[in-house]
């Protein structure tokens, strides 16, 4: 298994690269489990979905705290054929059968329910993406259901799915949408938006 | 068939409201052509690839010459099972049996080289995803030979492509990257990040 997400971040002022900079201190409890790569794109980190979401939350929140418009996109990806195993990103959620979807749904909302709360309101919306196999849109309807039972459900949008929530809460809900739908050794990608103090939030 | 992308503009300034205001006039020739729904977290431009890509990249080149550093983000899909049919996004470029992958990829080829140039450098990258057919690696990995020699190409990334060059060119190539790859009629999607003026661009 090979697992992680290409993140950026994107705060709305003059003053960007020192938001950026001091939010980046955020990443620190993690760094002995993530690998990290940054150019001027993305920052890549690699690592088990639970120590990915982790530290994205963190990283946002903390960015968001500056009270300006900030904004964090992430290509998440899990079991892509074309990247190598991983010691790193060794996960007993990603290994074994595929459970009957119902139960699958049911541990998700257990995980959702018990995070705790960052304070931190936010919107977001994501695409979830399950590959390589046929029946595609029965795990992404599986999985919509999942988000509009997870208490952070905004609205469905063309091609993707609108949350709004705390933040501890709608990266918790993506964390488990990747984890818990598509075969545990599968290719699930995720293109997820984050956004917090936009003045057209409504 | 329905086609088109969520898409957001991101210019990293205290002035990021007007940057984004007077940008959106490079929208106005592609209005009739084009369903246009915003919300705060994106802009949903519905109509044929063509148009679609055409419209994001005189956005971005607009938004671009403000001078500062600006990152568009779009969510773009085609063929999606779960959305209906909409009369603007019909073209006979998605329909029909799939020529051969050799035969796609110079017609992608041809389409990058006559594409006139906008002045603009940018850095992108892009994940493209295949959906709903077994051996989808077989189309990214052609949609990667593509972009290898696309003139654009920068870098395999984990999870993405890099490309990096004038603006046209790179919308061109990604715009390409969406029609010849995967089923004409199929479900494809795209993960596209494109910068400009990034000050630490390299």
């Amino acid at each position: 298994m090979f697992s992680g997400a290409q993140i950026s971040l994107y705060p709305m002022t003059d003053d960007f690269v020192a938001v950026i900079t001091k939010a980046l201190g955020a990443l620190d409890p993690y760094r002995e489990r993530l690998r990290i790569e940054t150019d001027d794109l993305s920052t890549l980190l690699v690592g088990t979905p639970d120590v990915v979401f982790a530290a994205m939350r963190d990283l946002f929140v903390a960015a968001a705290a500056s009270g300006k418009h900030c904004v964090l996109h992430a290509t998440i990806s899990r079991g892509c054929p074309g990247e190598p195993d991983d010691p790193m990103c060794q996960t007993p959620e990603l290994t074994g059968p595929m459970a009957p979807l119902a139960e699958r749904k049911a541990k998700a909302l257990a995980t959702v329910a018990s995070a705790p709360l960052s304070g931190q309101a936010t919107s977001a919306q994501l695409s979830l993406y399950t590959l390589g196999i046929d029946q595609h849109m029965d795990e992404i309807y599986g999985c919509i259901d999942f988000l509009k039972s997870s208490g952070v459900f905004s609205r469905s949008k063309n091609f993707c799915t609108k949350l709004s929530g705390d933040a501890a809460a709608v990266f918790a809900t993506v964390g488990e949408a990747l984890v818990r739908f598509g075969p545990p050794a599968g290719h699930v990608t995720i293109d997820l938006t984050v956004s917090a103090n936009s003045p057209s939030a409504h």
